[in-house]
């Protein structure tokens, strides 16, 4: 910034300034550097301030001054010469998890990555042309309207279709208790702040999706983590044992199907669950994210179907069935409604009113569904084909899940295997995979990785799994 | 929800759980029923009782069997016969703020009501159809990466216009310092997490915009609350002895045009309140949303410009200049960066991408800065012309405030007038104000209230202010 008191180096700041954008990519090469008049009132600087800063640039190469038009930006411009790096260091650094977390999502947005490493499974019968046009229709039909805020908690007419959803399940809500959110993330924090305290206990499972880790971290809570069966969830027995234990406040639990797992729990366990929670007066906050991916014969029922005493809220979006970027998600807040729509209000005012109208279109016209179903089927397909690339890519050392549901596969690969290096391996041959040690608030699931089959198939994922599968390899042999 | 041990009274279920929806109006008079088949294979009972169900209703004239077609709602189907309550209850309720707040803005919902109520300048100069073009090629040239999750702290390309404009000011910042988040509101909360723990006391303004006051609420924290003045914002007086007296940890200060009076605080000021708070190691939080739109002959440079010691937060937003319903803002956190990250992330992942994609295309291309000249343009000749018709209609008892930016005045009416009262009798005629003391976190402002000026100005407007004028007359003659 301009100090305005050290007047003797002004030039040399206005030259920082100006370097220093063109580093950011503000200023582009070949653009034209705002006129010495302009740039001196928008610094209240001098003019000759400017200029001397404009021809110091121009000795140094980094402007040319082109006659009766001013001053441009050279190709070159910025303080280091060398090409930005396009990869990760090769030795992993040593890393808290959050620095890995942040490693993990540069990893999925660095181009020309196969982007194993997200669970996004949109890709694979892509939503965008329809809602394009949806879109479009909204801002013709509405444009007005959806430019200004729009009700706290949430568009009414996706509430109602929400609601409509649910209803088609079997379970009856009020459009009162339905509140929309900053995707199902949002509504997570809203949840967890709706019922605990700072120094809370809450229980998570085991593994556990990394935001819920995080979340928790945030909000000053201590996790208790619970194991999850592969086949079918939460480990009641062990459930039951931490409650008598600790003093348990809530638990966040993926009903449906977990993430990394893939995990099913089935009807009846999910009705177990509610009722030795609520017997205990233990909130559940379910997320239940994924459960309209799943690759059984039915839908599961959401655990709030089962409660007796108003103790479930159930947290979802469509991130993962539609549009991850609109930033759309729901909580079925219950008894906790009130509280949880005010604490909506103090985090985010509202959300954003035209992906709401858009997703309402697309539910009301029966195109959701349609697509989700298709979603199913190419997920199914996906995963077996992952399955069986997994298995000749990494051989016998191997142990892979078998996902009844949702994205991603869950890969152990035994202990001579560190996860976080492969990452960073992985990354540097172009792919992102998640380390597995995210998944659990403490130091589990270090020789385990977590891989998303939501790509469209082609050569390049296979490929990629082949050469996941060398590094692994290598590593095993010590080679890495 | 369907009980389904109770199965002596499934049909009965069925038929409160189609009520409701009809009073809700997920299912819409004249619309046909799911057929008997579907709807018990979606609640999972038998379809004689889904039949009984429909023919208790058919029998109650809730529904219609047509011949061959199925079961269609009638025309009045829903519990209650009575016409849904157009207006709010006549009788003040006792109202905690919480209600109060919620009332406000349910009355800016409601339909056929002038919106004096809601801060929105949006309407005065349209950004409807711009965005919308911009909208439509956001969808042909970027659709399918806009569908996708975006970068956690943001568009690059957005962040890098912010930038720029930063620097347009004579503020250089770093791109990695920019946060966009699901508007200021979010930026605030989150500016707030990474500074306080609950139990903290911090500084707000008097009178404060009522999110702050709920946001503090809500994060568990104390708020002292510092005096504004009209004319030049925090008296920093009053600050300092506050900052003798308390352990303040952070304040909350919209150092640029306070809502709601208007006041523009000077540079001067600005960086004299930066330095006495850094001076004690306290952090700034500034709120700038309204910093685009002053009237004075210059903007005002946000408070960070005059920061040594890196202990201040910029938060602002797009929702007062270009699009409300958007949901994008910033934070330029400084050295808090990477802390303001992480909880951004835990909070609520990313923001809507579409919508970022679009406003940062709206800045580059210049369209963003000749629409604030023509809303600024709007803005002062609306202020005048209110300003005149509310000493028009409320006679010499009004003292109303002269606004230096933003798009509201402020009222005091008076002791013998009831600012909440005056909210609920305006409702009543089809006006939604803002009552003064949601403007504290004590019981101050009670004879206050707020209006907007930032509806394009017609006759209706005029003779919303003309009615508000005679319910405070009647207030005053103890009439209301």
């Amino acid at each position: 910034m301009i100090q305005r008191k050290q007047s003797a180096f002004l030039y040399q700041q206005v030259i920082q300034m100006i370097l220093s954008m063109a580093e950011q990519e503000s200023i582009l090469p070949g653009e034209k550097l705002p006129s010495l008049r302009v740039m001196a009132q928008n610094l209240s600087v001098s003019i000759p301030t400017v200029k001397q800063a404009y021809q110091a640039l121009e000795d140094q190469g980094k402007v040319i001054a082109k006659e009766k038009s001013g001053y441009f930006l050279c190709e070159r411009a910025s303080h280091h010469d060398s090409p930005k790096r396009a990869r990760l260091p090769a030795k992993p650094v040593v890393v808290n998890k959050q620095a890995l977390i942040e490693q993990v999502y540069k990893g999925i947005h660095q181009p020309h990555t196969i982007p194993l490493g997200i669970a996004n499974p949109i890709a694979i019968a892509g939503t965008e042309q329809v809602l394009a046009k949806i879109m479009r229709r909204a801002m013709k039909e509405a444009g007005h309207e959806l430019i200004n805020y729009g009700p706290m908690d949430g568009l009414d007419s996706l509430k109602k279709q929400i609601v409509r959803r649910y209803l088609d399940m079997g379970l009856a809500i009020d459009m009162d208790e339905v509140v929309i959110t900053n995707g199902a993330q949002e509504a997570l924090a809203i949840a967890l702040q709706a019922v605990t305290k700072p120094g809370d206990v809450i229980a998570i499972e085991s593994p556990c999706y990394f935001g819920i880790v995080e979340l928790a971290e945030n909000l000053g809570l201590k996790a208790i983590e619970i194991p999850v069966c592969p086949d079918d969830g939460i480990w009641l027995n062990d459930l039951a044992r931490a409650l008598e234990k600790h003093d348990i406040r809530a638990c966040v639990f993926s009903t449906s199907i977990n993430n990394p797992l893939g995990s099913f729990m089935p009807d009846s366990r999910r009705a177990q669950l509610v009722a030795l929670l609520e017997q205990r007066g233990v909130v559940l906050i379910e997320d239940d994210v994924y459960g309209d991916l799943y690759f059984t014969e039915q839908r599961g029922m959401p655990a709030q179907a089962f409660s007796q005493s108003g103790l479930v809220i159930t947290c979802a979006s469509f991130s993962k069935t539609a549009a991850p970027s609109y930033r759309v998600g729901w909580m079925v807040a219950g008894q906790f409604s009130a509280k949880a729509k005010r604490i909506k209000r103090a985090l985010s005012c509202s959300s954003s009113l035209m992906n709401q109208w858009a997703l309402a279109d697309f539910l009301s016209s029966g195109g959701y569904e349609r697509h989700l179903k298709l979603v199913r089927k190419r997920l199914i397909e996906n995963r077996d084909r992952m399955i069986h690339a997994v298995n000749a890519a990494f051989g016998d050392e191997v142990r892979v899940s078998r996902p009844q549901g949702g994205c991603v596969l869950w890969l152990d690969l035994g202990k001579q295997v560190d996860g976080a290096l492969l990452f960073q391996r992985a990354l540097e041959a172009g792919i992102s995979i998640t380390p597995g040690t995210l998944f659990s608030a403490s130091k589990k699931y270090q020789s385990c990785i977590r891989i998303s089959y939501g790509l469209p198939w082609d050569d390049s994922v296979e490929q990629a799994i082949e050469t996941l599968g060398k590094l692994a390899q290598a590593q095993r042999k010590g080679l890495a």
